[in-house]
Formats: C-alpha cells, structure tokens, sequence
C-alpha cells in the first residue's frame, strides 16, 4: 500500500492505534486509557481538551510504513545542498566537546547575528529552531481564549501552539494564493486579536510581498496587536522583500532560521528580531539551556561562509526552475517560487493533487502538499539535487498517470 | 574583580543592566520600557507576573565577566570524560545529513530504549533534555495555582517550570542532606498536590536512596499525585537505588538523560519513562520537530556502547576519590557521592562557602554551591580530568586562605 501523507485518515490510523509496537509487549488488557484515567494524573482542563492526535508525520515514518526509504526527499522543504563544509566542520570539532552543556546565552552566535543585521545583541533571541520560539511567543501573548489571526492554510506549527496555549484561532483566506496583509489587519482588528501571524515568503505557496506591502502592513497594524513576521525563506526571495529592520518597534517581531538557506533544518537553530524589551520577555519562559552546543557552533561558521550562500542560492535557482520545466513538460503549471521550494497546480482539486503525491510517494519521490482549499490544487515540491530531479522527472508522468486512473 | 556566580548581586546587576553591549548602538533615550509598555504587546497577566531575571548564568557567561576562561570546569556537573567516541563518530557523520530534520518520533532511539528498559516505544518520551521534558510535564499537569511539592534547594530548572507556569510551589526540607520521601508525601497530602518532585540521586547533595525507599514511595502516592522521579544520575548510583520499572503505574515519570553518565550534555537528549497513557499526553505540547538530528544519532551509538560507559563510571569513581581526599587535606569534609559530582562541607555557612566558590573561580577553577541553608554550607564540585584535579588541589588551600582572610 502506498502510503499517502496527506490523507487524514492515515493519521487518524496512527494516532488511535499507536502504528508501531504497541501491544508487542503483550500488555494487559486492562491497561487501557478509560481504566486508569479513573486513576491517573490530573491534566489541566487545557491539556485534557487538546486533540490526542500526532499533529507532524515525518518522512522518516512514511518510510518505515512503506518499509523502503524515498530515494529524493523533496517534501519538508529541507536544503538538500546542505550545510556550508565549514560549519560541517566545526559542528564535528564541537562533537568532541559536547560533554559541555551550550552556551545559554547563545554569546558568540548573538553577537554575530546582531552584526549582520545591525541591531544590539539585545534584540535578538535564539532558539530551537523557529518552532521552539514560536511556542515562547504563543506562551507569552496568549492566554486561553485569546485570538490569533493567520490565514487558513499558512504555517501549521504556529497554529498547534496556538491550541496547545487555549488560543483562539481565526483566519483569512489566501489571496491570489498570497497570504494578506490587509485581510489579516481586517480580521485583527475585527476580533481584537493580540497576534497577527504573516510569513513572507509563505509557505506553502512560494509567494511573497514587497517589503513595500509588509511596511505598509506594519504600519497599518493596530494598538495591541503584535506582527509575528515569519522569515523562514527570506534569503532565497528577491531583494527588497524584506522591510528594514526597525528594532525601535515595540509590537513587531521577525523570525529567522539556519533551518532553510543555511542548510541546517537537523540543528535547530533559529532567532527572532525585536525590541530588546519584547526579547527579554523570552528570558522567563525558555528553555535556557536548550541550544545543541554543536549546533551553536555551525550556524556561527555558517553564517560567516556568504560564498557558500550565495552558491546554495544560485543552485536553488537553477533547481527550481528545472522543477518548473518538468511542471510544464507534464502540462502542469508551475507557480511563481520566492522560496526554496516550488507550489504546482495540477489542474483539479484536492483528491487529484492528494493522488499524486501519492503516486509519487510509491515511487520513491518525498513531497507534500497545500492543506486548504483552492491551494490544495496543488503539490509542493523542494528545490533537489540533479539527481533528485531526475527521479521526479521520471516519475511525475508516471504518477500522473496513476492519479488520473485510479 | 573575581566573579561569584552565587552572589545574588552579580545576578541582579546583570538582570537589569543588560550586562554586555546595552546602549553600544546609541540607542535613544525614549526606547525605554515605561513608554514602549504604553504600545508594546498585550502579554499575558501570567506572563507579566513572571521575573525578568535571567534565572540561569552559565560559565561561559562568568568566563567573559573576568575575562579569561576557566582552567578547569567542574561546576556544571558535566562529564568531563565525555561521550563514547562511537558517539562522537555518529554526530560527525550525521553533521553531514544535518539538512535532513530529526526524525520527530526519534524512532531508533527509542526503540533502542526501550529494549533496554524492557518496555515499549509508547512508554517512552524524547525531548530536549530533561530540562525540555520538565517543562512540557509542569504544562500538562500544572494550571496557574495548582499546588507542587519539591524540596528545597532542589533541582532549580524544575521551579522554574512551576513558576512560568503559575504553579503554586510548596517545599519541604532536606533531611540529613538527603531529599525526604516522608516530607514530600505529607506536604504533597496536605495541599492536594497534582505534582512531587523528587531526584534519586540527589543534586546538589549527591545523596541516594535505596530503590527501596523510593519503591516505598511510590505505593504510599496520595491518589491524583504525579511522582516526577529525576533520575539523571540514577547511572553512578549503587546498584539497586532505581525501583524496578513499572510502567503500568499510570503516575510515576521517571527521567533519565544522556547528559551526565553518556556525556552528552550539549547535546540535549533526555527522556521520560511512563505509562503509555501518560507518554501519548506530550505530543499534544512537545516541539514535534525540536530534536537535533546528529544528536539522535549519538545518543543512540552512546546506548550501545556499553564498554565506555562502565569506563567512565570507573573514571568518575577515581576522581570522586581524589576529590574527597583533597578535601580532608585541607580539612573540609566530603559527603558520600552516588552522583558525578562531590558535596564538600567547608564548615562554616553560605558566605564561607560562598567565598571558596569565587576564590576558586578567580583561580581559574569553576565550581558552584547548594543554594538553600543549611546545604549551602558545601561547595559542589563535579568529577574531573587528573589535570583538572591537580589545578584544584592547588587552588583549594590558596582559596581557603583567601576565604579565611575576606
């Protein structure tokens, strides 16, 4: 059976039966949830309502269904064109030395990322990954029925911290498959909400704003409320995407990662710009000795290697457009990609698109798709190595094929 | 100036002056807290009530405050002998793969856990050290008010957890230096605690109960209490100081980590033994995505290679020796250690030993102390290198001098 990442019910499979090992034990029967929750531990009312369901499928686990690896892992919007070999290196000496817990203030790396993009160390905060930070800013702003505006379909882990804090989510919907800025300022200020979330350029769509349109938007955003700017795919957009950063703003807040360009999603490394006031209230609720030591120590050396950066992007610029070749090729129609990955219409609805990674699935092809409507059109494919690609131009006509027969 | 990381003051200062690069960019006057408040974000009344101390400095911090690095670094209960270099060999290989993210169910690792522990994958949780785990248990279990019982001068991370939660902390005194069962048990009763914190070892006094003790425990648990047992040093300990176990307890969590016996500290894998039902609750709150790729991976090699850990168990022993012998030649008396680190009573209370502790550190020697009276009449020193060792029993006799002598 080909195993479908986007079908839900193969989630709810896993999360009802526990997929792997359960029962293997031979455990009693009367181990069950109804019994000893007679019994078991008090949950906060919050963490009793939240859903059981495991929200994130990797592909690691597509495989161990499907019982063979992917041969071109092109789904997670990972960098396939790695790390720059200087912050390999420097992650393998810091291996040795990993007996010692990571720097909690992050020093050497903060001080570097201050310099690049002329703040005071102050006004940055790094963490584990965008994820973890997202998870500090949701703890910090939201309180249980508070509202938080995205667009239906955008970033899905800002969404689950935002449920698993008692949130209140309420969304836009995309606009000529771009999130909105003012859709979202609309909606904020309709529901009073305290959080705004945008990324530019947007996943999964591949679209992006001017920083023209996202300075308006920052200076359109109302009292209370704060912007949380994802920036995951900034480096791989056009110049000018980016507004100027303008630490002087108490209520807007940037996020950045060296999971994307910089080729390090493994690490966990990522950091979010703001007034120093906003960043120090990530002091009370983080993890403070969370950071991988090793990781510390390769994004340092990655960000310093900018020849090795520009050669990422370049690659990335070649690959995308060899995807968008082999989109056009298959009669499919590529759309216009600011980021390291390249959204595909293919023409019909959901079940189609949903067959079709599929299809491409059982073929050893890794990728995903749009969750919401009409983006669900269309499949996500990450920029690949040539070898990648040349999988994925052998099985896409195969796999469409498929979809378009079964 | 010598720094002393126990000395409430050098926290203080550091807290509200932004201690390194504050004002560096001529930031303008009107960029100040009272005013930005008046716009900034609507944090949370939670959020809000939290201290905006920095709770944690860690050595690297006080390496910078006097400028020079410390010769020898034996305050942190690090594992000096480091991780098995099969370990090592797996998180350089992986720093290859490290644009691939972490598998988020950390498959491999956890079976391999789970064979060891003679459970199964279900009962088993991987998170970001148990610092990570700490805090998404307090999450699940503690709303703001809900009563926890801990000792006092105990684990402080756990406390942190509690507070930025709202959790309402009760504690109990050690006992002969030793966390009290008996104390936790009534305190837990008389304010209907949903949470009891308790560490076997102990940390910071090195103290060890009888699995036992603990298995005593754990039968006399006031229904609707969660035993939040921290076992993080539970590899040093005499045989027969873990309590068998017993994952069809549906409120016993028993934390184990890679940090100390594996030395693996900057690393961040720790993981949580439980009920299946107990273990399913964290993916609702975890950072699905949050693990480090390469240090799955050399976890997992550490696991396997039991040979290096009996050694390092074998090494820790020595230098535990050692240390104890340069303290009662100099007249301090060592306490029994079943953990990586020694207690030493130098016979006077906190400001004495508070004074050894910056003596030492001026003389390159980083070292910490208990934090609550009377244990704060020790210093704590972790197991060293035989060099590491020998720069102590040099400075030692100099720092009691200059103690003496303040």
């Amino acid at each position: 059976m080909a195993v479908n990442l986007e079908d839900a019910s193969f989630w709810e499979t896993r999360a009802g039966r526990c997929f792997f090992g359960r029962g293997a034990l031979g455990r009693r029967e009367s181990e069950t949830c109804s019994e000893s929750a007679m019994t078991g531990p008090r949950f906060t009312p919050l963490a009793q309502s939240l859903p059981a369901s495991v929200p994130f499928v990797g592909p690691e686990t597509a495989e161990r269904a499907q019982g063979r690896g992917f041969a071109a892992r092109l789904g997670a919007n990972e960098n396939v064109f790695g790390p720059s070999p200087k912050a390999i290196e420097a992650m393998e000496v810091a291996a040795a030395d990993i007996w010692k817990y990571g720097d909690p203030e992050s020093y050497d790396l903060k001080e570097a990322l201050a310099a690049k993009h002329g703040v005071a160390p102050e006004n940055i905060a790094i963490g584990e990954g965008i994820d973890g930070l997202l998870g500090y800013l949701v703890r910090l702003l939201i309180a249980p029925d508070d509202k938080v505006v995205t667009t239906a379909g955008a970033y899905p882990t800002f969404n689950y911290h935002v449920v698993g804090y008692g949130g209140d989510l309420h969304t836009v919907p995309y606009e000529n498959d771009t999130e909105s800025p003012a859709l979202l300022l609309a909606k904020a200020r309709e529901v009073d909400a305290p959080l705004i979330y945008l990324a530019n350029p947007d996943n999964p769509m591949a679209s992006v704003h001017s920083g023209a349109v996202i300075q308006g938007m920052i200076d359109d955003l109302p009292t209370g409320a704060v912007l949380c700017l994802d920036e995951a795919y900034i480096e791989f957009a056009p110049e000018g995407s980016a507004p100027a950063i303008d630490i002087s703003h108490p209520r807007v807040i940037r996020f950045r990662t060296f999971s994307k360009a910089y080729g390090m999603a493994g690490a966990r490394v990522g950091y979010a710009i703001a007034h120093q006031d906003f960043i120090k209230q990530f002091d009370k609720v983080r993890n403070h000795f969370g950071m991988n030591r090793a990781a510390q120590a390769g994004a340092l050396a990655a960000l310093k290697d900018e020849a090795y950066l520009k050669q990422t992007l370049e690659n990335v610029r070649r690959a995308k457009a060899r995807i968008a070749e082999i989109a056009r090729a298959n009669g499919l129609a590529p759309l216009r990609s600011a980021t390291n990955f390249v959204a595909i219409d293919c023409g019909h609805g959901a079940e189609f698109a949903k067959a079709v990674v599929a299809e491409l699935g059982a073929r050893g092809v890794f990728i995903r798709m749009p969750f919401s409507a009409p983006q669900n059109r269309c499949i996500r494919v990450s920029a690949g190595r040539p070898d990648n690609l040349d999988l994925l131009e052998t099985a896409l006509p195969e796999a469409l094929r498929a979809a378009q027969t079964r």
